[in-house]
């Protein structure tokens, strides 16, 4: 199976979903991971051209971790709009993609750079389907069952669908871990311990279901996009 | 795996999740079918105690035509109340069944019979763990997950799983003419044509996840019964 | 009463309110049905500029079984976005309708171009009352109600009002099928068989409601638009 | 038409459905007012066998206004519970009744009165209808709809449909007045001038759905009991 | 002030307000912890009567842990039901503790002890105020705001406000070890550690609200018992 | 404390945060009231430059009568679109302000203009904390507290906080009262009793909490913005 998980930012993925994609590799799958933002607003000193290559390369080595592939939208941060330009991009990389199921943003999280990637991304799963629409990359018919990942922080998300990660917990620590800008901006912005701050969430979401730990997710239940089997780890 | 599905009434459980049954029976897994209401008022004509005879006979018939047990509360038609008796009742039924998965009817169905039903069978799978609480049956420390199933007309209801039936769609239909008090009945009281009525819905659930014929579920989302896995066939 | 219905694209209106306008046609009054997008993507082989050509055409002749005008935005399809200039050209038909009750599509339906369709269509209705806000076409002072149709295969949507289609059936069938390209793109794309798909809905919104064949409605309820009477027929 | 209105207290039709109930009289329907509890702990001083009486009264006079018969369950005060018992006495109260539309409290009302007279009122109206449950009233074999009135202070409620009562404003002034034991209470226990506090309600109501006076319904949906047409005035 | 907390078992309001209520009693508020039911099927081997014992005094334990009463309607496990005699106990308890502010079980917990619980407080709430329901204990006039504990994991709960209770932590975990019996169950029955079970919930209610530990809470809203300041710590 | 409070047109706040305003004021905290749209559509006859004018000199007035600065984003009515331009000028409308708390407009209130203005004043409220996003004005840092006023008329908005504004009941009107072309259009267009018809919803809001007039607000629950303290008055 080929998977396609889209977060807003460089670690967005890791921590909402960085522990179900371990489990879809373990298993065989193919996983693309794909930022949106690229990520060059999150920190208070390094400059956001430097930020920008920096983050795309911890993206880099956290998909490394599991042998993931690593793509971008690259737009600046809180640069993220319902316009053709990203949409049409994202259907490039969907195309390329070509996936089985996607994993993307909750409409419920906290922030703008999230909601968008979220509309965009189903929005430009459909698109992808399309034959009349032509780009250099060619058409992808299949419409995919699509995931919302939990929000940051669990705020205004039940989640319907769990995987358990306790087998992979460490590996999503170490996913998470690559992110070193970012785990300094946090410390310093909002004084959270940033791996910690992720697995506290996915120990809340074991006790819900029953495990050391998991992820919480919602199927984006639409017609064309309703599955009659289980597609999640 | 063995699965109990508890309805309110004779028949319910054919319309609302008769697909479903036949599927867990194909994969082999056990099945018991439990109504709790014996329909003794669900004719303008026949007297409660012989039509209470009839449909008993016309339920067992309905399980026997995918080889599961036919087992009953035997409480009269809108008599139904959570209280101690028939909670306990419930307990053994599944005390015996020893599940691993329940089926029971949706909290937002059209009537008394069937929300009580759905809450006496919640309290009684969780009564049925505790080995200090004492019956004539044993203990049956699983706490299983439990599904909701559709609604009568699939009113309130918005399915979170559906289960492909279009395979045993005919043995469905045959499930639901077994009980031919009550075609009369709805014929009569409602104007209904009786497997027809049930089979739109199931269409109707086929169109929004993309098969000919499905049912809908709901998971009774609380702690200790939320699973990492699929149970649905 | 004037009747301005809305749809994403030609055909979207037929299949989820064609029984309806069919109806409010009977007792006499005046429907314009409009579409936002203008299908050119909805055909594998077709190419766009030829199928929006048919479509335009497909769409007159279904408005003309029940002698409604046909009219359309001309947006391009998945190319309808929340912008000005799609805003207005909105306003100019809502102000030539001169509505007194409108239909729109869902704002949860399972498509961007139903979704911004939607929003389009709503802020245009005020739009169109402010006579400071001077176009080609004369103001259209009322703030009439709003309903939304149902959504495609009615996934999240529970409808609140119902309107009785069973005199119209074949009218709404007549409707439909008069959309052949659509036809034959859906049966290549999903092997979906079209008139049945639609009706299969009606015929389980009939159920929900006690008839053979309904369609359902939900209001779109805020300050300024809120009836005290049933406009539905 | 045949209407029947249910309320918790002696003043609760009064005060959430009494401009209605006015204007289902002005059409020429006939209207039963059935409160379930009656009143007898609604006051400091007066003392509960004396309070029951002149509540009693009250709710005759008010009744008397539209010309409406007026009758009760006469259940205590807070002594409502979902038993067979009044169940029982509510089904002969609707085969007496025959109506063709309901209208109970709502389940999300601030009291347990008010939520199981609710319950009470919507069960015993589905046994009403069956043959085989014998009573000393003929069976009333119309399963009618059921509106849930506004809760008090319209809390938890958002109404689905309204009725505009600016023209029997005063008739329902003058039927909340007649309650005049209960007015002193509420002066007394809550400093609440008791129609102020009511029409305060129906002023807001009315701002919604932009008319003087309005009241608030929702619709209790569920098969067999969903209408294709407007039964509320 | 005067607070009222009320939990479905021994051990309840530890796990799930425990912080709270030592905030409480930090700021010098009175506190009565009562739970309805005693906890006497709560174990695999002890035998209920000696177990129910145990509890007891377990309670009274975690009570005087942070200074606060505790009191206990002593109804077996899962023997709560929605009936006149335990609504009446539990009259007196609020009456007897005369609160400003109440704390109840949430009634979408996980089992039915809780979600009765819940609905027993708040109708013997209502009751307490009446003068006309004579009991051995005073009146006790006063409506209060009522808050609803989060759910055992937090499942169907998103809370509405939080409370810190980052500088009770240690105190929190000090009133749950007080259960010892409780823990050993927990650990053979569903193989949790309680304590860590307890606060990996208050960690991520922390991280919510971006404190270390935090507990959360949703006001009963309805008419009477609606608040203009925050009561809670 | 410094609040900032944005409403979409001049007088959207007075009408539905002007008392709480108020109180803000009385003891002591500095306010800043922002209108996104300049609300030159808002008459039938004077133009819309003339209006611009006279409503931006109105909205001083108000803010003056609570000695609150008045600032605008002067964007022309319905020209409210999600975009940089508007949400960057918003940016700057934050980080002068600097504020502790934040007021913005209900994103289910009745019209595009109030809903985008809800989303603009959202995501700018994060941009301005974002040191390297680069404007004329000092980033400011703080995360702050957000929350929705109530809807115009209350539709589609329970309030979870409400505000007791009894005591500065005629400040507010006499803030409203500013509005003077505003009340003359909304008595044109709508025949409204402009004051009346918002202190009937004040009127309303304080039936609901126990006082004589209230406003009420909903948080906008998101990672880094839930308080554990009361920041209304």
């Amino acid at each position: 199976m080929r998977v396609l998980a889209i977060g807003a930012h460089p670690d967005d993925l890791e921590i909402l979903c960085g522990g179900t994609l371990a489990r879809f590799r373990e298993r065989g799958d193919e996983v693309v991971m794909c930022h949106v933002a690229n990520g060059n607003l999150g920190h208070t000193e390094i400059p956001s051209a430097e930020l920008r290559e920096i983050r795309r390369e911890e993206a880099r080595r956290a998909a490394a971790v599991i042998g993931a592939e690593s793509v971008t939208l690259d737009i600046g941060d809180m640069d993220v709009f319902l316009e053709r330009s990203s949409r049409n991009r994202m259907v490039d990389v969907i195309r390329r993609a070509a996936p089985d199921v996607m994993i993307v943003p909750a409409p419920t999280d906290y922030l703008a750079d999230h909601v968008i990637s979220s509309q965009i991304s189903v929005d430009a799963s459909f698109v992808a389907s399309l034959p009349q629409f032509v780009t250099e990359v060619d058409v992808h018919f299949r419409l995919t069952p699509i995931y919302f990942t939990d929000t940051i922080a669990g705020v205004r998300f039940e989640p319907e669908e769990y995987v358990d990660i306790s087998s992979v917990e460490k590996t999503k620590r170490e996913m998470i871990a690559c992110h070193e800008s970012q785990a300094r901006w946090l410390k310093e912005h909002d004084d959270i311990d940033y791996v910690e701050f992720a697995m506290k969430q996915s120990a809340f979401r074991g006790v819900q279901c029953g495990v050391a730990y998991a992820e919480g997710y919602r199927l984006h239940r639409v017609w064309g996009r309703i599955p009659t089997k289980r597609y999640l780890p």
